[in-house]
């Protein structure tokens, strides 16, 4: 058996395993560099429709060439999607076609998956499934077939899932993106039971999201955050300003949070931009909306100028959550820090971003300087009303002494990023080189 | 009518400032700087009794001379004292001798200012007088009285008061160390009627806590703090294995929280630790300590080892609550750390710190320090659980708003750090050198 | 007399300062805050000439309607040029013409404005006036004149002046942009002579470059580059590949000492980018310029892909200068990262930066983009072969205990980078608020 | 063939790598961890001689017991020592006897071992054998021997060698702590010959510094130091004033440049402090010290304070070189800063730090601490006054291009650190984990 870590093992972004079982194999994850797609926007004088070619040229999906190179391409039997992110999913429009292998993930991942491919007009011919948080899926191979469960776990979207690939020689475990939180808001919490029954039947191999692994923390549940969320909108004086909140556009439970005390606020709340429409409508065809009736959606560009006319002449009685906590160009809070959009912030307004600025340079640039524009009026700004969804060291070390691999492969960040989980795997006697590999994008492991 | 900003405009620590009233001058507060003191200890053989000499010659104690050369120390009619921290406090074992004035506080405050001054068996001549939170004293002068509110704030320890002197001119805010919370866990919240009854009568200077004016936020409640503790005490597994948290010795309301959620947990809790003991008890004197009941304290040499060989039998079923959290030297948690007391940390076992490094060299140093000295034992190690008790610069932008001053003062920190609250006054209206003042230690102030 | 701190003093950036001085008054310098330009080139689709409206909308100029507010704008008598940089001269094609007034500064400080307003094809009414370093300009006034001296100081750029404005009350100071540079490789070295003299004099006020007050240092001279330029090109094994560098355009000494060992490697030199012809023509124009006849140079699109093609058959005999070290989108470097010129970088082909990140976030964000994209090539980088032109502590303490000034205004920063200069001063004995002068943008201190 | 990293690859410190080569076994440096002995001293009352014990009880020395579990302690034929930095020789006086091996080292590091040998009165057993820079000791094996060339190359202190170990299956490279400088001031520039001529014979492992393999740069050369201290002594304004300067004490070339400027200044120049009498009386012995007639030197209590007192009273003709530039307690700085020794600094004396602050935290913290206490007595403080000795990631490049090991192993820091190499070496072709090895503290690898 061998693993190879094909991408997102050299910087945080573009995540994708795939694993040789022999006659078979499977691919783990399928996602986009985000921060070269943005910088590639930002380029380009219209944003217009990106081809395989161009997004590889600038490094914005996973060089799966290598599987070609290495004879796995033709033997993949499934793509296996652990989450809705655009890290873990945002390749599949551009790359799936070449494998003839079906799609599988959870449904809110899945109906994630096909708002892009509609909204970006792309038709793969790959078989698209669903499966149920903490049920299984049968990969067939080629003489025989293997099972893959959907594990839930706690991240910063609904239904995300651990994959465990049950094989001969033990369980591969692909637990890239979560934390340990047992009041998670929206969803369920994490299946401990799950993870201990694998544990029984062996973990062969681990690979695992490692980018705080070096912060001396558990992280904090997603409650805490909805508390951050509720003390700022109900203790600050605002009852005579606008409030705009802006947040990851696929945290769901976030955006719950902000709606049940917007409600209590006595504000009409609207939604605007388009990733705020893809995902909540993901949301909502899965049944995982509990907002839904309590909120004006508007993502084209009249619906949006409509709102914002009707926010400007009721600002103490409305509530605007919008796109753009990265300062991305081209989303509502960007647009709206340039006077590009028909609504003007004045003294006392307030700006709140639940949301953690990415520490990727662009993002750091394009954030510093929409907070400056929007400084010269007066407006409030509430920064950080967020607690992280990737797991610390100690969650890191809880569901390292829950499951006992035999391998760890520290996963979701560059060389440094990820370092930090070769001293904790040290620590609980896991050796360098040995049982814990610091691998890097292109590589393979034998198993 | 003249302000002197005597010490703590430069560094944070040792806060002093004073005013002169023509007839009549009041100080308020009378700290020490802390990381000198720190280094001192860590300097001297033995620790001894520190006279006033050698605290000044290192500064850490305000240079309260200046009030000699301006002819005010002669007029002091007051001394009056915010909250009980040390560097608010600290120095009035040193220096009250100096004025021929009484010593004015909350119950807490005077309660933890006795407790030094009998510690350090040092008898000063002044009165002691106690002032309930939300009501007032009446300053004494040559021919006329002066009423000081003590009006109930929030902060990370019981009973803190912004100080509001009633002048002919107006009122003198002293403002420093608050935020505001109001769920405070434990006491009172935010007397917001009081402040807006000043605002009324017209505030003429506010000192204010601008340590954190460059951070776009409102601080969380200690209720943040307290989900934080339960989390991290209540969902690790932790079952088999020590736990020792330790937290700053004067936040009763955290200490509350750990002894609640270690009572769930079914462990029998040991407050260890010199300055432990002396918050609890000047907190269970005024009535303000619910755990009382709870815990088992010791903080002589013989309480402390015998508690220890205890718990370390008993793992499972105990909780330690310890002194050291900033690595300071001869603290529980360092010389645990250092194999100097009859407990060996194993693998597994949990070590919580409910607090933040502050940002002093010296603690930087020593807990870092401290920490990879623990790692060397497998320790599990839960930093920076715990939220700041002063105010963002949202927080300050509402009490300015609250209050409308004429005149501003940025205090609590270096030049450096107190250049935001520059900014943000000038966001609003106040113009750097005319209503908003960028003043030095030892500095006067003409109003 | 009053002095005006128009702008420049809440950021980096856009400095103007003006001195009323009763019937008339001057202004000294006129720039632009830089990273604004840059961000609005990259959000407009074509670079289109800026109008002033759509420049002040975005505040890349200075806010110079205070004047007109002030009563400030009919009585300037001169507009005075301290030196060739963008953030002191780049506003003077958008705000010149609202001044009844002739524009001032050094040959090279002119022959700069004048390319400028050429290739942007604007045309001011303003008569231009040349000054000698160490020779003065006399600004005609309603009812007398006023001497300007322009003492020759040294920094990053060719013909740097202090501007020592005399008026009856004493000197007036502008002392923005230099370091005390004794060996500056081109050009003249400080004129400490003048200095002694004007202090003599005496100075009632000193505008002074503070942005480095808080670095505990000398800064060192150019000659210090000098020699990193040397071993970087001369030791570094680069026979056989190319070597392409990128400095600020406008810095001729360095551009001397690339060329210099450019030579020694017997490498043919280009020099690519509009930037780099405008400075380096400037230089000719006025003498300056040691190197012209060794260099080959190339703005235009057809000349520069001409010479990318040469260079890229002669990798080993060629050196290639450009623009880009702070990643700016559209130049060369930046172009040549992302594949859009005719020259593919191989492994060992070297890429020296002879300059710094200035920290503001596009920048930074630019760069390390920029660097990323070419790291994928194998090529090999050195950065930061550079030092600064900005003078650190002890230069400013050099400085001041020359001249001995009445008051000091900090300049050339935000509140926080100035803060230092502050405490810089105290420590010399002028107090804050009183003799040193915390300013921000659009205030009045009156002298 | 086995390789040990059996110290040095946890952290910056304590150096050891030993090479089993089947019948016999070499072990390369044996230092120790300052920080941790700082640390020490700090607590312990008196400083006492330390015990082997206590050394390793603290982490302070190379945990080499792994030897005598592995069954190589006992074929330990040499302990080869590459130059004279107490984290690569330190722990020779406590662990030296337990290897029945010679010691062998340059000449200057041999006489830097028995300075100290003689000051902490430690007689070791072990043979000492002095080798020439430039030529080779012959190991005697069991069966066979083995040579091992000492290569000069440049460092921070005289007489630094790689070692490169000749087996039969190719040669064991020790590279750690150096720099490519071809103008080293004093001593001779780095034998590139030698390293050409093993690369020919084929380089089996390369244990490399890559403490700054982050680090986009060709380091400095030692010329570069010379010339910024060259500018702070002779152009700044400090006729009048004490001039101290405090630097690595084993930095003889840096002292040589500091006495040669000093002697421009016609100022009579004192060294002071135990450090520098013992790297300076090795260099005097081994006649590498071309300042030695030139200095007066004091290292004991009644020298130090009589020459303290001569400086007071000829400030401006005395300039003094001492210990501390890291604020280690009890240093001549250090002491100096505390008004323990007879000098008191004045406004405008002169401390010029020709160093840099090793960033672990207790020297962050005891430097800042240092510097704050001078600072209040007005004194000019130059920071910086340096170049590094360490390689940049284009040295490293350089070095591992000449030599195209078969196997890299990246020394000289934490996981953290060393990773930048992980991925430079993958730049140029060696994958993570088949031939650059990110090896931790205890480990082995198969050669």
């Amino acid at each position: 058996m061998k693993l190879y870590t094909v991408s997102g093992f050299n910087e945080v972004g573009k995540n994708m395993t795939a694993v040789d079982l022999g006659d078979d194999a499977v691919i783990f994850d399928c996602g986009l560099h985000l921060p070269a797609v943005v910088e590639l926007q930002e380029q380009e004088e219209k944003q217009t429709e990106y081809s395989e070619k161009k997004l590889r040229g600038i490094g914005a999906v996973p060089d799966d060439l290598l599987l070609d190179k290495m004879g796995v391409r033709g033997k993949v039997r499934a793509l296996l999607l652990g989450h809705a992110h655009l890290d873990h999913i945002g390749a599949v429009p551009y790359l799936a076609y070449r494998y003839k292998a079906p799609i599988v993930g959870t449904p809110f991942t899945i109906a994630v998956l096909k708002k892009i491919l509609e909204d970006e007009k792309i038709h793969i011919p790959n078989k698209i499934n669903e499966v149920k948080p903490n049920s299984s899926f049968l990969v067939r191979g080629k003489k025989r077939n293997y099972q893959v469960e959907f594990i839930n776990i706690t991240h910063s979207t609904l239904q995300t899932a651990m994959m465990a690939l049950h094989t001969p020689k033990g369980v591969i475990l692909y637990a890239n993106d979560f934390k340990l939180d047992n009041s998670p808001v929206l969803g369920l919490p994490p299946n401990y039971d799950a993870l201990k029954r694998i544990a029984k039947q062996g973990v062969k191999a681990l690979v695992v999201d490692a980018l705080y692994s070096g912060n001396d923390r558990k992280t904090s549940s997603e409650k805490i955050a909805r508390a951050m969320v509720e003390e700022v909108l109900l203790t600050v004086e605002n009852r005579k300003s606008a409030v705009f909140v802006s947040t990851f556009s696929s945290h769901i439970a976030r955006l719950k949070s902000i709606v049940d005390y917007g409600k209590k606020l006595n504000r009409q709340i609207y939604f605007l931009g388009r990733s705020l429409r893809k995902y909540v409508s993901a949301s909502i065809e899965v049944g995982m909306c509990p907002f839904k009736n309590n909120i004006y959606m508007g993502s084209y560009k009249r619906q949006v100028d409509s709102i914002l006319k009707k926010v400007s002449k009721n600002r103490e009685s409305s509530l605007v959550v919008c796109t753009g906590h990265q300062g991305e160009p081209g989303s509502i809070m960007d647009r709206l820090s340039r006077g590009k959009l028909p609504f003007e912030f004045k003294a006392n307004d307030n700006i709140v971003f639940s949301s953690k600025t990415i520490p990727a340079p662009v993002n750091v640039a394009n954030k510093e300087n929409m907070d400056k524009r929007f400084r010269k009026t007066g407006v409030r700004i509430f920064d950080g009303v967020h607690v992280s969804g990737h797991a610390g060291r100690e969650d890191l070390r809880d569901l390292i002494s829950l499951l006992n691999p035999e391998n760890i492969i520290p996963s979701h960040g560059s060389t440094q990023q990820l370092s930090p989980m070769i001293e904790l795997a040290r620590e609980m006697g896991f050796r360098s080189g040995k049982e814990c590999h610091l691998m890097q994008d292109g590589q393979k492991l034998k198993l």
